[in-house]
Formats: C-alpha cells, sequence, structure tokens
C-alpha cells in the first residue's frame, strides 16, 4: 500500500487525531476514538471495529509488520508520519509509532438498545479512574465474564489509558453504557439475574456465602472513593462483601472487582464439573 | 506545639524533603522518606516509623487535627508551610498540605536480617510499577497476607506513588528486600515453606489445585512485562497460574495477586473451619 506522507504538526489530519486522545467532548463529537500501540489496533481490526485512518512511523513501519498488515487492509487511509508528529499523536513515554482513528463500537453509541444475553455480567457505577476502569476490562475477560455496564458516570472508556490498561478488552467484551440505575436494574431483574452490590461493610454477605453456581448474577462495584450510590445499592437484591483482615479499610476498586468476577467464575464453573475456575 | 513557619521555597529545610520524594537515590542515602497526606502521616506515626519532621498549611492544620496531633506528638521540628511551599512537596495534584519525613523501617535497611515468621508470604520480583506495587499491598494486607518481599530490582517502596497507592500498607507489613534468588529462597524452604512460581502458562497446575490449606506457603509474582526470571521459576517447587478464557493473554501482575492472595487466604480460613475466606 502507498503510504501519503505527514511531517508537519500542522497538518490537520494530524491535528484532528491527536484531539480525539486528548478530549473526550470531540470523542463524542465526531463518535471516532484514536488507537495507539501494534497490538491494539490490530485488536481494533479484529474485532471488527472501523478503523478509517492509520498512522504510522517509518520504523514502526519496518518493525510491526505483523500487526500493520490487517490494518492497512481496512482502512480508509494511510499515513507516514515523522517522529516528531508521531509525538503528538502520542499518549505514552515510549510510542511504538502507530496509531487509527476508529469509528465507536455501535453498542456503546447513545442510541443503541441494551440486551443482556445470559451470561455473568459486571456493572460498574461511576468508575473515575482510567487505569482502574481498563484493568476491570482486562480482568473480565481473562476470567470468561463477557458483558460490562458502564452506569451513571464513568470515565470515558475510549480514552488512551483505558484502551491502554484494558489492552484490548474493551474492544471484545459486550459493553454497555446506561445513565439510569432504575432502568438499568429493572431491565437486567426481568432477564431473570440476581443483583449484588459490592460493600465494604462486614455485615454483608460475604462472597463465598453466595451461590454463584445457581441462576444468573450480576455484580456491581461503585466508585473509587465513595462506593455505590445508596440508590443503586438499595435496587439490588442483596449487598455482598469481601473479608478483609488487618488495618486495611478496603480494597481499591479493581482488586475487590477482581475477586467478586473470579468466585463469579470459580462457582460456575464448578456447577459445570470443571476442574477449576 | 508553636511550630515555625517557612514561606520560602529557597529553605533548605524543605528543599532537602522535597528532594525525597523526586529521588531514590536521595532516599536511600539520607535512609529517610517524605511521606505525604493526612492519613498516611498518622499511619506511619500508628506503624512506630521514626517522624523527624512535619509540615503543615495552616488550613491543613485547621482541618486535619485528629490527624495532625499523633504526627505533632512525636515529630522532632514541625513547621508552618505556605501554600506555594506545600506544591513544592507536594507529588499530588490535589495536595492536602500535610508532610512528614520519616527514617526507613529497620527491616527494609540493607544490613537487615531477614527473618520469617511461619504466615503466608507473597514475593514480588522485578515489580516496576509504583502503582501495582502499592495496589499488592493494599491488597494482601486486606486478605490478611502479612509478610511481603521484594526480590531482585522492584521499584522502591518508599516512594510517594507506591506509599499513596498501598493507603499505608507499606508501613504495616513485615517487608524485605533481598537481591539473590537463590538465597532468599534457600531460606524460605528452610523455614518448611513451599514455593509456588506465578506464571502464565495453561501447563501449569490451576490455583485451585493447590492445597493451602495444609502447611506453609509463598507465591512469586514476577515483573509485569516479562513475568518471573527462568532462574526464580526453577527454585520454586512448582508453578501455579490462573486458569483464562477469552482473548486475553494476562491478568496483569496485580490482579494475578490478588487472586493468588485471595486463594490462599480462602483455603487457608476454610481449613480452620471459618465461614468464609
Amino acid at each position: 500500500m502507498e503510504l501519503g506522507a505527514i511531517t508537519s504538526r500542522q497538518n490537520q489530519i494530524v491535528r484532528q487525531a491527536a484531539a480525539l486522545a486528548r478530549s473526550g467532548e470531540k470523542r463524542r463529537e465526531k463518535r471516532q476514538f484514536l488507537c495507539e500501540g501494534a497490538r491494539l489496533c490490530r485488536d481494533a481490526v479484529l474485532s471488527g471495529l472501523p478503523v478509517e485512518l492509520c498512522f504510522v512511523t517509518e520504523q514502526a513501519r519496518a518493525k510491526y509488520g505483523d500487526y500493520l498488515r490487517p490494518v492497512l487492509s481496512v482502512c480508509r487511509e494511510a499515513y507516514l508520519v515523522s517522529e516528531h508528529v508521531a509525538e503528538l499523536l502520542s499518549s505514552t513515554k515510549a510510542s511504538q509509532g502507530i496509531f487509527c482513528v476508529c469509528g465507536w463500537p455501535e453498542r456503546l453509541l447513545p442510541e443503541a438498545v441494551w440486551q443482556s444475553e445470559q451470561a455473568p455480567l459486571i456493572i460498574l457505577e461511576n468508575l473515575q479512574d482510567p487505569g482502574n476502569l481498563g484493568t476491570v476490562f482486562r480482568t473480565a475477560e481473562a476470567l470468561g465474564i463477557e458483558q460490562a455496564v458502564l452506569l451513571g458516570e464513568c470515565c470515558d472508556p475510549l480514552s488512551p489509558k483505558v484502551l491502554r490498561a484494558s489492552m484490548g478488552a474493551v474492544f471484545r467484551l459486550n459493553l454497555r453504557a446506561e445513565k439510569d440505575p432504575e432502568k438499568l436494574c429493572k431491565l437486567i431483574k426481568e432477564q431473570g439475574f440476581r443483583l449484588h452490590a459490592a460493600v465494604p461493610d462486614a455485615s454483608a454477605l460475604w462472597v463465598t456465602e453466595i451461590d454463584f453456581s445457581m441462576g444468573q448474577h450480576a455484580v456491581l462495584i461503585g466508585n473509587e472513593g465513595n462506593g455505590l450510590t445508596a440508590e443503586t445499592i438499595a435496587l439490588c437484591h442483596d449487598s455482598v462483601t469481601i473479608p478483609m483482615a488487618g488495618r486495611a479499610e478496603s480494597l481499591n476498586a479493581s482488586a475487590a472487582a477482581t475477586i467478586l468476577l473470579w468466585e463469579m467464575r470459580r462457582r460456575a464453573a464448578e456447577k459445570r464439573g470443571e476442574a477449576c475456575g
């Protein structure tokens, strides 16, 4: 493929792509986001996302051919960019020099109709830390949880930090967004899910007391500092906690999510008679 | 307590304290570190660390009296600092305006003799991300793991980011550092521990196959990108893995540590006949 060359940071195509990395508002307005890194760009293509543009440095083109090929085969336009243009696009300290502009996943568009399949589900309310959010996505995927809902005001799942921490899981999860807890919980209850609110409260059910081996379960995790809202907790069937030792007052949101997801998976696998999780 | 006032960023006491926050070399040279935040400063005192100096803004003095009191009662000198001096000392976006200079925990001094008690143990090899390291400490404490070893070239456990992510757990864990895997593994084996190397390898033992309810166990977690070194894996009794689903190739280091620590705790509690983990 013959690539156009861009060597100026003033180039409008580059400036618009860089704005997608920096601004959530710009992403929502354009319904596009910028993806950085050889593996993430390839993962976006393999996950069936619409890839509009690709930017690659000469060095990256030589080094990451195997990753670049699927990207170049689907993208609308591709450009060879100089190192200092790549720096403008990059959100990392050591950029690999590969970027692509992708269209939003359809299921994350505001008008998407949320439909849940019968599978374990994680619901994240008001998660604000991009590293936490991305890590939870990565862990959920690794543990076989296929769907996640962003409830309320979570940070943007298409920001560079979330994409990076998720290692591409954000492209593969059945991911939805919903502002209204009442609407969401009603919908999920109607589909037969039991809703468990994760709380740092020793009087709640211990996670090992819930029988994840029977029926459909959704676990709800709240904001890093404030936990779940009282409104959302009241909408759940019960509250669940992880018993703690020592002087620690709580686990961080992503560690708590990891243990809850692991227990959902481990117990569900026991039911199926698998050797393990 | 009557507090001296510092309003200049050129003040030598302040400049030396700021250097402790920025430079690991300076921390090792002085055998001191800078602790920031109301809760962390109080935790340092409650954990019995030697507290040399305290810096507090007028606003913080009014707001965090309950946290400040124990700090002022033990520190050698205390200073009221202006907001722009506090900014120089701070490693956070929104500083609380309380800082103290502490001496290193004795057990982390290079000449400390490492002695293990009979308790579950986590060993971290070459962990480089301060957020990961601090989170693992916090999770370990919450799950009742009382001791941790930093093996090889881990990032500095007394850096501002680790302290913050650990929520003070770094002060309370029985924490040691050891450069040499052979020396460490020999010592721990002599004390009757079984050593389990965590690897992202589906052919290793699944974590649920290890009987943590019997005997003493140590789990070893490796570097974020490269895992454990081959040398260290060879020194362990066996290798353990967390079964994964989906296209995810691995969990991040702190998520893997969370699941391994949780399983150690959960199985050990089963043995004691507790209701849960």
